[in-house]
């Protein structure tokens, strides 16, 4: 690699390409394409009034103003840090001097995607090994692949992490040595991004259990990170489930990572994590020399969010609003895709994510994509859902469908697209 | 390295606390200690009004407003990537047409601390080599401790880098083979942090010559990273000086960067760079992964601010009060630091840097460091502007002095406990 022509770092010229980067821009260039892939927020429903009185408010005087746009520190704004550490206790009914979710372990970020790459950078080296869902979040894979990290898929079941193959894979592992490689396990809790499901609470402390019991193993911790990013985002029937970290003793192998991008807003880019230690002294350093810290001006647009119950009755709106986009998504899809596809309803999320029968592919070269780009409309392909897992043929035969970013009539008109592109094609 | 007890990678474990973050934080927590030592920006002269009627513009419909709040892509708001080219190429004296100055090479990014941190993810791999000022920005240093990356100094003359010093320490990387391992030459050319000094014109031009004379030597491009954070923070009476990336052939061996942080508000978190291929494709993708974009809030408020001219009254105003606070620090520096003192006026951006006679050290355990915080005041240490070179001893007693975050009174009181100080360890 070294002494080579390319002044390029390994990171570097490991690093493709994000698809992400490509979805985006083709949503926001193709004005006439219904993106069902982007997981954009939906347009209508962001806060602009709402952001535009908090801001009037803060911006009023100099002593509210200057230090809304002085520097903070690399942790974040103290204010918003205790905001944010009540809010989870309330989403998990604990007490105000809980342990687990303090303002202590809190970590404030630009967006929960950089608490990502903190955690990957401060866990990875290359070659370590991450233990992902099959299938789970793709740009999460694209952080692992651009860090030279290799991620192993566990299965899903409806309820969520399937714990058979989790200790099978430990138990692998630990037989052929790599158990020592095996840095953390990445669950995407609540309405995973992409396949809806969430993992049950049970599921997430049994899982915790045996990362525990191959620590010795390991020969150092193995983490448990549960990206809640979606928590918020639950329909208006669906129960509300307790994160992990609940207790002490759990709290020091957790990391719990969140999000006020989907329940708020997208451009403002705050997220957050709370963290253990020694993760959260390397997260921080690291967050110190990425920024020296996040915007101080939309920290403090997020703590006005939450101390003036504007964010509460903000995502009461929200949660209404995705329960009857999910519904229109779903209700289309009922009417137009054959019953042959497979899919199941989400209870919050953004997502929709339905398998196509007879082995019909859908990835990028596929003819179903381009099919579906000919009529105008755009999904995630399943594969790049999926991690390089030399331990199993990455399936391809999946679509993650956001109802997130189209209007109602463009859902009904982009899965009614989709229905008649799996028709075309025989299905 | 591996199969330790520490979860950590390599990286995490090698990343020191930023210095910075403890200056802050002392800053912060310590209302009554004047702090010369952040680089805070002036918090009368932060837009406060300007920002409100700005984000009232921006946030008064829903068509301007919803995507403000949106995500936008990892590259950058166009409006604001577009306006960014043309205030660079209105500095530099640059047609419209220059391909040196395109928005097409331009990543906005939160602050130029990110864009200078993902130039060192994109061209550095461990033990790699950079060539740095003596003394240069801090933080930058530890960045590059960070990644594992080596600094070696190159000596400051009062009109910019020392170019015999350059030439020799590239011929001495030749001879050893090192010069293999050499990415890019960092400089802070406008009223550098923390010296005050300015690289002049011709001396960039020189330099990037010399680099460009070695890289068949070392099998690959050498940049030169312009970092111009403190460009736009020109006193009232100091001449404009020219950017180098001006010319095509230039362009593909220059990055450039710079920040809406200093010149219009830190805590909006706006900085940008101008990167050749094939940095800008790695740091483009990089940046992807760190957070996939920046908050298009922000953006839109810097390009409200850029295209409706409020940007350019300001940075008018700026200059003036900054120019003000200098005058105000340097003749305090005149009437109470000892004769023996060696320091210069600066031309512009936030700081002095004066140098204490007869081997008094400023190191924060040295007497006067303890002494100075005793009388609740605090600068930065010279030595902290010291990468780990060791090819010479790191010079200790320097301060680097700002006259960004204080108040008038403020900076008249703070040289003024320095003075005692001095006069109190027998200066």
């Amino acid at each position: 690699m070294k002494h080579s022509t390319s002044p390029l770092s390994e990171l570097a010229a490991r690093t493709q390409a994000p698809p992400i980067s490509w979805l985006m821009t083709a949503a926001l260039e193709h004005p006439k394409l219904i993106s069902l892939a982007a997981g954009f927020t939906d347009n209508p429903s962001l806060p602009v009034r709402e952001t535009r009185e908090l801001f009037r408010k803060i911006l009023a005087s100099a002593e509210t103003g200057a230090p809304a746009l002085q520097y903070g520190t690399s942790a974040g704004d103290a204010r918003l840090r205790e905001l944010t550490a009540a809010r989870v206790r309330q989403l998990d009914g604990l007490p105000a001097d809980s342990p687990a979710a303090s303002d202590r372990r809190l970590l404030i970020t630009n967006g929960s995607q950089q608490i990502l790459y903190l955690v990957a950078e401060a866990l990875g080296d290359v070659d370590d090994l991450v233990l992902v869902e099959d299938p789970t979040y793709f740009v999460f894979l694209g952080i692992l692949q651009s860090r030279g990290l290799r991620a192993r898929g566990l299965r899903l079941e409806p309820d969520g992490l399937d714990l058979g193959h989790l200790e099978e894979t430990l138990e692998r592992l630990r037989q052929s040595g790599e158990i020592r490689r095996l840095k953390f396990l990445y669950l995407v809790s609540y309405f995973q991004n992409p396949s809806g499901i969430s993992t049950k609470f049970e599921k997430k402390v049994r899982a915790l259990q045996l990362l525990r019991r191959y620590e010795r193993a390991a020969g150092h911790p193995i983490y448990l990170l549960e990206d809640a990013a979606y928590r918020e985002l639950r329909f208006q029937d669906e129960p509300a489930r307790s994160a992990l970290a609940v207790s002490e003793r759990a709290a020091s192998r957790v990391i719990y990572t969140g999000t006020y991008s989907k329940p708020f807003a997208s451009g403002a880019r705050v997220g957050f994590g709370f963290l253990p230690e020694p993760v959260y002294t390397a997260a921080l350093r690291l967050k110190g020399n990425h920024d020296f810290g996040s915007s101080n001006l939309l920290q403090q647009l997020l703590a006005a969010a939450l101390g003036s119950g504007v964010y509460d009755q903000h995502v009461v709106r929200l949660r209404r609003r995705y329960t009857q986009k999910a519904r229109t998504m779903t209700e289309a899809i009922r009417r137009h895709f054959p019953a042959a596809v497979e899919w199941q309803a989400p209870g919050g999320g953004l997502y929709v994510w339905p398998r196509l029968p007879g082995g019909m592919r859908t990835g990028l070269k596929s003819r179903f994509f381009q099919r579906a780009l000919s009529h105008d409309v755009l999904y995630v392909p399943g594969g790049l859902c999926y991690g390089d897992d030399p331990s199993r043929r990455k399936p391809d035969c999946e679509m993650r469908l956001s109802f997130g970013a189209a209007d109602e009539a463009g859902l009904e008109e982009g899965i009614g697209r989709l229905g008649v592109a799996m028709r075309e094609l025989g299905l």
